[in-house]
């Protein structure tokens, strides 16, 4: 398969997502009376199968990595690592910047990620050897010439297990201002050169992989707190950095003891 | 005036704002090489001064409390109160998930509200005796039969002082989940039924007066800390909560002391 035939099938796959998530989003659910599943896991399901079902039909020798339906093919050379919800608390409280991702990835590395947003319908598209786009626009972070004028992004303070809060904090001290709530749309906005900074601790690969094409191929970097290439190993600790010339300072900042 | 006519009029500053916004959302700003003002900064000035203009011509004998811009005839019964951009983070940051903030307080109480978000194009309005809405269509608070089923909202925890983070974590704690970032988005989303409880500590004035009229036009309640109405007396401490026979639970977990 081409790259550019993987690319055709990555856009269907993230139609037919958003195809499938926006009827559930902002459905009215009264938790108290309902022992069924709530909206966010139908779409969730949903979202899912239907991706799946493309894949299979179209790829049919690739493995597939679903954060719903765990793994198929685990051998494959080629691996398709899908989200369908990431950000559910985002979707739960009826947000707009949730997003579905789907990544390829080719012998354990990610050569192709997207980050979808099936209300506002903004998609960013990131894949080896090109630039990243929105919505086939090109976007690339932007320079950030110290700490002190960075934005800061992270999801919340709660997913960050044992001392990682008081090391996220010290960064966050340094940094210009921290913006709270986002998930998977603060890699999207660093990629186009809004947010500085995204810090997260506790990821899985299916919460990371798309996002990777993304920010790299925007101009940014990511990699685990200590700097090293995120892979299998990782324990999910990521930064995710627009301008690399600062990624030092970033690690330093995370390194600190109080 | 007539409420019908103050509702066309506050229509109309809202249209204002977010024409006067929008040009400035996601525009590029290299920090670093710029010395004028802030996109954010531009496009908070530029809303609030269209506002001023149609209330001068308008409503001229109404006073006019603006973040940016200071009060006018403060003695006259008729207040407007204008955030141009309530959730200045979520905007320098791309989110589309910043407001504009319009109230009319008439001799010190909010009679008449508008939470609008001029990117994905969402309005809601409440207006005493009238039903809130969202783009037209009636919204309504959920019920919440306990704190463990609800969803709690917040901006940031940079933004309790002292010792209201502690009071906070512990609502937290008895929550389901709680969601970051937002801003006026959370009011909004809680009036449709989204989210269960936001909880707030040191808003101003401009940051609270619309909030009122759409919680409450949706079956929603709006106090301090203690459970008392919010005057301009309180220390902008504040709780929204869907279904009021929540809100003693709410303010027990507030006032507890480690």
């Amino acid at each position: 398969m081409s790259q550019a035939d993987d690319i055709a099938l990555a856009h269907a796959l993230a139609d037919a997502a958003g195809a499938a998530i926006r009827p559930f989003f902002r459905a009215r659910y009264d938790i108290e009376t309902k022992t069924d599943a709530s909206p966010v896991t139908e779409a969730d399901r949903a979202a899912e199968l239907a991706i799946r079902r493309l894949i299979e039909a179209e790829r049919p020798r690739d493995g597939i990595i679903g954060e719903e339906f765990g793994a198929v093919r685990e051998e494959a050379g080629r691996q398709w690592v899908v989200d369908p919800i990431d950000g559910t608390r985002s979707f739960i409280a009826g947000r707009p910047i949730f997003g579905t991702l789907i990544a390829l990835m080719q012998d354990g590395w990610p050569v192709l990620g997207i980050i979808d947003q099936p209300i506002s319908g903004e998609r960013w598209v990131g894949a080896m050897g090109l630039p990243t786009t929105l919505n086939g626009k090109s976007m690339t972070t932007r320079a950030c010439r110290d700490l002190d004028q960075a934005i800061l992004a992270t999801t919340g303070p709660q997913y960050f297990p044992g001392h990682s809060a008081e090391h996220f904090s010290i960064l966050a001290g340094q940094c210009r201002d921290t913006v709270w709530g986002g998930d998977c749309y603060n890699y999207a906005l660093l990629a186009s050169g809004h947010v500085d900074i995204v810090v997260e601790a506790g990821l899985k690969l299916y919460d990371i992989a798309a996002l990777v094409p993304v920010v790299e191929g925007a101009g940014g970097r990511m990699c685990d707190w200590a700097g090293d290439p995120l892979t299998d190993a990782s324990d999910g600790n990521v930064i995710a950095i627009g301008d690399p010339a600062r990624l030092d300072d970033v690690i330093e900042a995370l390194a600190h003891h109080h």
